[in-house]
């Protein structure tokens, strides 16, 4: 009986196993994508893209026993040959190349000159060419630091007790209802795409006290910006158990810490590649929403016409406030006007036209909406009276505070918002592997 | 200017730290939702339930300074008492408390017996209550170890090199296409849920040669039964630079064995709550699905009509058989028919009418498809005509391939149906928080 007992070894070697090897003359093999060749003559770089960086492979006439007409660019190949140290190639090591074996061959040469260190081309060529797009070294980049992100907001929030949920994104009413909404016929019933996991995270905060989901959402806004998406990733937690609401912003400020230090740590290759630092989060500013919409008035002498909600101009300045007063990218805006918030929302007892509520601004963009939720039941049903809804498609959500629910409160941070101006994009389809909006359905 | 600075540390305990913690005389504070009270006169035990389980707290008539008709099953308390070792309490410890302070009451009492260590009502009982059944111990469990799992995907993959993607649930076609799609109007224009990332995946191992995503996936199926749900979360990987279609069961094992390790260091209070043992994974058989095939028919003479695929009850036999003859839980059934695999399977250069291609079947149930596929652009423009298929709408999945994709392969493993058999469930509906199927869409 043949058996499977683990990872089967793979005899060729990574870029980090080559950079921890002492040079001998022994043979090894390394395979890649072939990213570049620059012909010298009697001498060529194959430049090799594999996951880790680039790895600077060396054809020399009398020594390499292939001729170099059948490496083509977007070829995979298998070289063999001999680890060299060479301090002016990618990560001080190259490979001097003795056999190579084709793995396959790219049917037609790429679109885009992937080789550059910046794709010099518009988004809309780069997302109509996104497999291909993605192959350039800085563009793959970004979307490893998402993946830091992703992994550090998962990670740090095990390690503060939380558990991972999954909860479906099919459903027959959502969380906040409205307009925008994705609907869809499901087995001859209506249904929806849901946009926010709210319902159900807050129900299990009755489960497991504290939870946190990852995952896709949907909201059918008809926005045309920068800023906007109709699917995105949503990092959303919520947590039982709280005395204030400063502990959400609290725990999103470890996350933010925690972040931080992973991406420094793990994934500082990109970070050189991106030619980016990481934002301060030791001190994260708080300002009460009616104080900050007065010092942008006063500053900047511009008066905005909604006194309900922050315009994203208002926004900009808030984050450009803060960072010339404070030196601070990040700063929590508390206590949004009840009348601009779901009716879950926790209003504030000291004046219940404000909420227990924040948004975070990152450079001056929303990147999280957070705060403390209504636990109790009849006060649940009070404020959905109050605002002339209805309960109907409730009840299950209704059922998890009629049979009890501990104060609580929590966030959803857009993924890519984040990655975003992690990365220094001012659009978001730039932080986005395959962006859905008005006009994008593809690829 | 307020500030905040991390995390807001807790002075309530949780069970970890009582657990640690030196008797004294000193009082602390815990928190947690009333669970069960059990009054024995002038005695009583509040049981409380809390992230890490159960904590057992004692009211005494002449000590606690409050009365106990005023604390109710299912309301959220936070106590304040003195740590006493008690070796028939669970985790050896419990409280005796001092004062009480109420968070939050329930308005209604359960209508489940959550207390009970096995709730004892139909699953249709447990679902309609959802909110309020899965505040049984057992019932939550499930749910940890379904994290754990997730967890051990991740956090191994990443230690191999994956790298993690985030692709759209939205789009214009999907991978596979067909009947099972669910169908919606997108800015007015038709779209479909995605059934699976995998066109995606394929185009992101063009890029970072391993990648993997943890999320949901949508199948509009007919199917009625206790292991099919319409969404549930697909556990996929794809990874290029293989050698052969065996180094992809090799790292789904060494996922299985990360994970099992996992679960018994990190989740065995839940193995424990729920008394089972992870399943054997160091060596895991793998059959040709016509020699399986054969077997099952010779050991329990039974003849199974298509020849070009397994039944459900082939499928139990082939577990059935390998647990009898080889103790295994696991087995890989390879080299299925290339007329049941899709277009993109590459079909045995031995065999053309096989496929390199594999299901591993957990305890006679089929929970991963995988496989290697096709790689060279011409092969897959030859295999789509083959099959009578257009290649409209694939025109950026082709893309990749055109301009060179390496020799690669992957698979999905369904979360639920995983979770559902290594917790001893027969029905993947106990397996998921909130079940989508032909009558269920709420909660």
């Amino acid at each position: 009986m043949k058996v499977i007992t683990g990872v089967i070894p793979k005899e060729t070697l990574e870029i980090g196993e080559l950079c921890g090897r002492e040079p001998d003359d022994s043979l090894i093999r390394v395979n890649g994508a072939v990213h570049a060749i620059r012909d010298m003559g009697e001498v060529a770089f194959i430049i090799l893209r594999k996951r880790e960086g680039l790895l600077q492979c060396v054809y020399e006439e009398n020594v390499s026993e292939f001729d170099l007409k059948d490496i083509r660019e977007g070829a995979t190949v298998e070289f063999a040959g001999r680890v060299n140290r060479e301090e002016r190639a990618p990560h001080g090591v190259e490979i001097r190349i003795r056999t190579a074996r084709i793995l396959s061959e790219p049917a037609e040469p790429m679109p885009l000159q992937i080789s550059r260190r910046k794709l010099n081309t518009s988004l809309e060529a780069k997302l109509n060419n996104r497999a291909v797009s993605l192959r350039n070294i800085q563009e793959r980049a970004k979307f490893r630091i998402q993946e830091g992100i992703t992994r550090g907001f998962r990670d740090f929030l095990y390690s503060q007790g939380f558990t991972e949920i999954h909860t479906p994104k099919l459903g027959a009413k959502s969380a906040e209802g409205g307009a925008n909404l994705f609907r869809l016929e499901y087995f001859r019933r209506p249904a929806i795409l849901q946009q926010s996991p709210q319902f159900y995270k807050q129900m299990m905060v009755g489960v497991f006290d504290r939870v946190f989901e990852t995952g896709p959402v949907f909201r059918a806004e008809k926005h045309n910006t920068k800023r906007h998406l109709n699917e995105y990733t949503s990092l959303d937690f919520e947590m039982g158990y709280i005395d204030g609401f400063e502990e959400i912003m609290g725990m999103e400020t470890g996350f933010l810490q925690y972040t931080m230090d992973l991406l420094n740590r793990e994934y500082a290759a990109e970070l050189e590649i991106l030619g980016i630092q990481t934002p301060r989060t030791d001190e994260i500013p708080q300002v009460r929403f009616d104080e900050a919409k007065q010092m942008v008035a006063e500053k900047y002498n511009r008066q905005f016409r909604n006194p309900f909600d922050l315009e994203p101009e208002e926004e900009q300045l808030i984050g450009r406030l803060f960072k010339e007063e404070y030196d601070a990218d990040f700063v929590f805006v508390t206590h949004y006007p009840s009348k601009k918030r779901p009716f879950y929302a926790m209003d504030d007892p000291v004046d219940p036209t404000y909420t227990l509520s924040f948004d975070l601004l990152f450079r001056g963009l929303e990147v999280t909406t957070g705060g403390q939720r209504i636990h109790d039941y009849r006060e649940l049903l009070d404020k959905i009276a109050a605002r002339g809804m209805e309960t109907e498609g409730m009840e299950h959500y209704l059922a998890a505070f009629k049979h009890g629910m501990p104060p609580h409160g929590g966030l959803g941070i857009g993924l890519e918002r984040l990655t975003m101006h992690l990365i220094g994009e001012e659009n978001v389809r730039e932080a986005t592997l395959f962006p859905r909006d008005l006009s994008r359905l593809e690829p």
